[in-house]
């Protein structure tokens, strides 16, 4: 175990939340070198934290993609295993994870060469994916997300060491302001926020279905969100939006008869591969993160 | 008791949902007898089921109305009565009802003749206060409002016998898309939903803190939505929004840290006075729907 002097970003260990500054850049590479998003585009993920790009796909691969999504569920409905994550208080499939390692269809997309192209960039080196899954959040009864930093739990949890890491959603029907969209808060990335508390052994089994350590205090969100604000990019099926592992985000719940599913990969760089998890504890299931 | 034969808007007594048209007219008068609203806004307003009027009231009106609520919610902050709803699982107020039947102010509020004007337009005839409250939607834990039509609960538990009131929402706040703000479905005022399913006695008590009988079915939503779409009217603090009895509204969850208050008023024409409740069941004490 690394000591908790060299960690960085500490959290989870002190009896009252911490604001720390940044110590990783957010773009690792500034020279454009892929053609599918501009200097400005890149200027911008800087900036704020993410980057959506609207119609990144088009209608037909995006229905394919759906029909592949509804075999998925088909598949999965009865199945008792840990990457199938169910609603807390139903049977509904929230979300499959490592969907990368175990369909190839999905394994297909987190290769696709032009979400690779940009995550390099921005990455400046190879990547590899950290985890994947399929969020399916129906209309109805989605449930809502609190606020988090992916990086927060990535850190702890699972003792990824620096902020190198984003995550890519592929938007699998519209978005809109309504349907509980992905909420951001611009600026967010530059501040790592320690939170209060421990976690538990094995707190990933029910972290899944809902959060209850390494949450944020209404405080330190309140401070965020006065400066940067909360923005929601919404837009067509197919879109996608490229977001940094330390921004914060969630989304309200959904009671639209809009469902709203997305593919979500998140790469990290071969350059920051997972250590000891930063908490002490046993690391969390490879189909959660890859350690291999 | 009314029998059923005579109920134009039967629900909950019906082991499958019905989609029933409006009986009843949605303007009263149409023939323009006040300067609050021009022509084309009652008529959006019949063609839609509401109308938002933005920065009705101004700042200063508003900063002191929410000096009132925040005495009034200090004042009830550990009071044991009917009147004040708390969210569930919390001591939170979420709501205090018959405001304009206990304060000054507040009473005050559902007599200003602006608003009075408009009512009275719309609903062709003197009015009184069918229910007042004021809601608080807290930041952060902000919880949903399912979707349901107000005038299916005040007629099957209430016994209002036709369509003929509406509800006003004074927004204390800046409502913006991500706040959890009210969502209607426009022109599902002109379709009477009738719920499955019926409601236990002393169902209120536990109604105001979480819907579960009077719901309408997903289909007919999906059906009504398809029609209409879903609007969220956002503006100012100091913004009206006047609605129909039966549109079809409701709202999500609400984890910003930008909290969401209102002042709300249901006007009821005095030409149709609560009768028996349709339900054959005990009318709900005064304070929800004044019988006096």
């Amino acid at each position: 175990m690394i000591s908790s002097t060299h960690d960085l970003y500490p959290s989870r260990m002190y009896p009252e939340p911490k604001l720390l500054e940044r110590q990783d850049p957010v773009v690792y590479n500034r020279r454009i070198q892929q053609s599918e998003i501009q200097e400005e585009q890149l200027a911008f993920y800087e900036r704020n934290g993410y980057l959506f790009l609207d119609r990144f796909f088009d209608e037909t691969q995006v229905a394919e993609w759906k029909k592949e999504l509804k075999a998925l569920l088909e598949l999965n409905k009865h199945a008792d295993k840990p990457e199938v994550i169910r609603e807390p208080g139903s049977e509904e499939i929230r979300s499959v994870f490592a969907v990368h390692r175990d369909y190839p269809v999905f394994r297909n997309i987190t290769q696709h060469p032009g979400i690779q192209a940009i995550v390099k960039q921005i990455l400046g080196s190879e990547v590899y994916v950290h985890q994947s899954r399929i969020n399916v959040k129906k209309g109805f009864t989605g449930k809502e997300f609190y606020w988090h930093s992916d990086f927060e739990t990535w850190h702890t949890e699972d003792g990824m060491p620096r902020m190198r890491a984003l995550s890519c959603s592929i938007a699998l029907e519209d978005n809109n302001a309504n349907n509980g969209p992905l909420m951001i808060v611009p600026g967010s990335h530059r501040t790592f926020v320690s939170c209060v508390g421990e976690a538990p052994d094995e707190h990933y089994k029910s972290s899944l279905r809902r959060q209850e350590y390494g949450v944020p205090d209404q405080e330190s969100l309140r401070h965020l969100v006065s400066q940067g604000g909360i923005e929601a990019p919404t837009g067509k099926a197919g879109s996608i939006v490229l977001f940094d592992c330390n921004v914060m985000h969630g989304s309200n719940s959904n009671i639209t008869p809009y469902p709203r599913s997305n593919i979500f990969i998140v790469y990290n760089s071969v350059e920051n591969r997972l250590q000891t998890p930063y908490s002490g504890k046993q690391p969390r299931p490879d189909f959660i993160a890859t350690r291999s």
